[in-house]
């Protein structure tokens, strides 16, 4: 009863016996009520030599519940242990957004292959799927949704649900469609469940229903069912035609996959790196950001090297230096994290821009005043060189409001050009903050060398 | 028909006319089909003169409509100018969730004007869930959802249905309890759909429920709901009397709420900075970390002067100074981000620490071995100085390592010791590779400074 089932305990067992034993119909009856993801987790726990075994006892809808929780290379390794019709079967049971996803990802001499065996229908719709690009509504959409023509009564309707209530992915609203299977309105349950039996849905329905284009971007799709609270959005092409709908356990994933994505990003870690990912492939997947910010670091290097002199005069001036560079880079950061994720719940227009970047810039000159007050009095006490305190601090003043601007522009702009301002804003805002505040730095001192000598 | 509705536009202007001309029976015709995101973002568009008088044309429903979707100092504003007893009406209308959510942010005294003019059994309801520790399961429920007898009918059923479809937040899953209110079992709409008239609950239910303590922590509560696909989850106590049911769409919010939280803690870019915030708020969150990264930057300082005799011997040290502290920093913050979310998606056990531990030291002798021979290569080009060369690449290869290392066990510890990861993690991390990472280089340098002069 509660949300964790120990797999590791009696069910486990149970389901161990069943199989050893054979026991086909006990365990279907076992694993009748059991939910997709724990079937992931049973299975997944089974020793690797029962689990050919276990899936030739489960029936078909138990099989298409497994392969949709499963990551890609355990549904290739599934498929490749079941027998060419059964492995073919689930396919034509699966959502066509799932299959259209792990499609994606198989060899394709693999895809060929099963998408020449399965029905012609589930066939062309998956291929359908296929055509629109990765991380649109096109997508993630499913046909496995129950539509009704706007002539229908209430009775009509319910008996169509009935029919299609064991297929269909949801069934909480109702998409309403004209003679052209043109997207007219949509009938809530609720509606249904309180209409008359002779009422037809034209009686009911609201026709101010949002859609969402077939090329909409997954992230935008995932805005709008968190805006609406919706638990499904339908999906029309531009003659505003029916074509499937998105369901809210899809937005979920894709709202963790894109924070994930952000994260990603910001930190320069790599795509896609899990617990699960070997080392080899983890460090190929690393090592181009590491790459770059060596070659990154070698700039602020060759910037230091030009000051050589002034360097050499008053060697004080390395001991500030990770500061500088360190505190302008982690203002950056702090204010590049704010508009990234800002950016997932607001439309940006000029207005929004401008106050933006006024705020940014008073933030930065607040807290480089109290920053560079701070390391004055901290640096004459240290060395005691006023000139050096004083040179550290104004740095530390004009570097930060530099790290605000750029932590903010620099995403700004490449979201105004459509590039997603997390990709390398991190590594880009990094360098420039770099460059800049050491040259900031070093030319004050050079430019007042004489007071602290 | 598509998913944004231009606010500025005939829409906009329609209501606009209406509001000016007081003609409430056409404005309440034309919000009816209005989705409450909408309607917010109707009435914030609105010119301020004209608020008040909108929201005195509109009636209750739509005034919990809009209340639910406004940040909290806009709620505050719009029960301010609200009539007591309208505005006491809103709030006995609105979802508890929402309602407590709410009031935990207004000032004391008016929450407590306000729960002793609500209706009794919504002011205990509202003031029971305030009891929850925030950011827990008991703060997200609702108890506005539809139980039923396991002894009912399904005609019973559909009769109670019919009743409380207007008022229940979701009516996708029917949660059945026995004679002490303990949950037995769930029923979902398909199988209500599919079932005869004269079956009782008992026939119907599935007794595998899979629900969720009062005092679980929100973030699993997504992960339930994330793993198991469901429209919502039912609430139980210590004893499984059935408290409330947390929707699809809180989680997503929640989702949203704590993938930001990461974010702002990996950047430290302080709590809850919205494009909204103002400078001088901004400010006072993101300085104690500045502040706090100025003083680590200063522990770096020391260290570095300590070795002033060699770096005042070798300038050229300096150059490579930023360059070998940014990149073990980098490795960090990489290994870091990889853990913190893959803690998001992961149960830790000692086999997957251990194997993430090797994974990750792998890793950084590969990085390191890759990166380090490569800066050799370019001091050597550059300062033609082999030794030099030699120590730049060697602390490199170290620091790599190092840099991996604390950024996998360092949130590993915390997480073990119940500290969210993410917290300091990546100040943390940056103090420790800094200085590290600094000492190391300089160490190196002393050891072989003979052969670099």
């Amino acid at each position: 009863m509660t949300a964790k089932i120990e797999y590791d305990s009696e069910l486990m067992l149970e389901i161990l016996d069943l199989v050893k034993e054979n026991n086909q119909p006990q365990l279907m009856e076992t694993l009748d009520d059991i939910q997709p993801y724990d079937l992931r987790q049973i299975y997944l726990q089974l020793p690797e030599k029962l689990k050919t075994k276990f899936l030739s006892l489960v029936d078909e809808v138990q099989l298409v519940k497994l392969i949709q929780e499963l990551e890609q290379p355990d549904q290739l390794k599934m498929l490749n242990q079941l027998s060419t019709s059964k492995s073919v079967a689930v396919l034509n049971k699966m959502d066509n957004d799932d299959l259209a996803y792990m499609l994606d990802q198989f060899p394709k001499e693999r895809v060929e292959y099963y998408l020449s065996r399965m029905q012609d229908q589930e066939s062309m719709h998956v291929q359908n799927i296929m055509h629109y690009p990765p991380e649109t509504a096109g997508r993630l959409m499913t046909n496995r949704f129950v539509w009704i023509s706007k002539s229908a009564s209430v009775r009509d309707t319910v008996d169509k649900l009935k029919t299609f209530a064991t297929i269909a992915e949801t069934i909480n609203y109702l998409y309403v469609i004209d003679e052209d299977k043109k997207l007219v309105g949509v009938v809530s349950y609720r509606d249904l469940i309180l209409a008359d039996m002779n009422e037809t849905m034209e009686d009911l329905i609201s026709h101010r229903v949002i859609s969402v284009p077939t090329e909409m971007d997954q992230e935008e799709v995932a805005q709008v069912i968190e805006r609406y609270d919706f638990l499904a959005v339908p999906v029309v092409d531009d003659e505003n035609h029916l074509k499937g709908i998105i369901t809210v356990d899809d937005v979920i994933d894709v709202v963790i996959q894109e924070a994930n994505e952000d994260i990603e990003k910001l930190s320069a870690s790599g795509k896609d790196i899990t617990f699960e990912t070997n080392s080899l492939t983890a460090s190929y997947r690393r090592l181009p950001w590491l790459i770059l910010l060596l070659f990154i670091g070698l700039v602020s290097g060759s910037i230091i090297s030009t000051f050589e002199e002034t360097l050499d005069a008053v060697v004080a001036l390395a001991f500030f230096m990770p500061l500088i560079a360190g505190m302008t880079g982690n203002t950056g950061t702090q204010s590049l994290a704010i508009v990234v994720r800002g950016l997932v719940s607001h439309d940006l227009d000029k207005k929004t821009v401008a106050r933006l970047l006024l705020r940014e810039m008073l933030v930065g000159i607040i807290m480089g005043l109290i920053c560079g007050a701070l390391i004055l009095v901290v640096a004459y006490i240290w060395q005691g060189n006023i000139a050096l305190g004083a040179v550290v601090g104004l740095s530390l003043v004009l570097t930060i409001i530099i790290g605000t601007l750029t932590g903010t522009s620099i995403p700004l702009l490449l979201h105004k050009f459509n590039v997603d301002p997390a990709v390398a804003s991190g590594p880009l805002i990094t360098t420039i903050n770099d460059i800049l505040s050491l040259f900031i730095y070093f030319s004050l001192a050079r430019l007042l060398i004489e007071f602290m000598m």
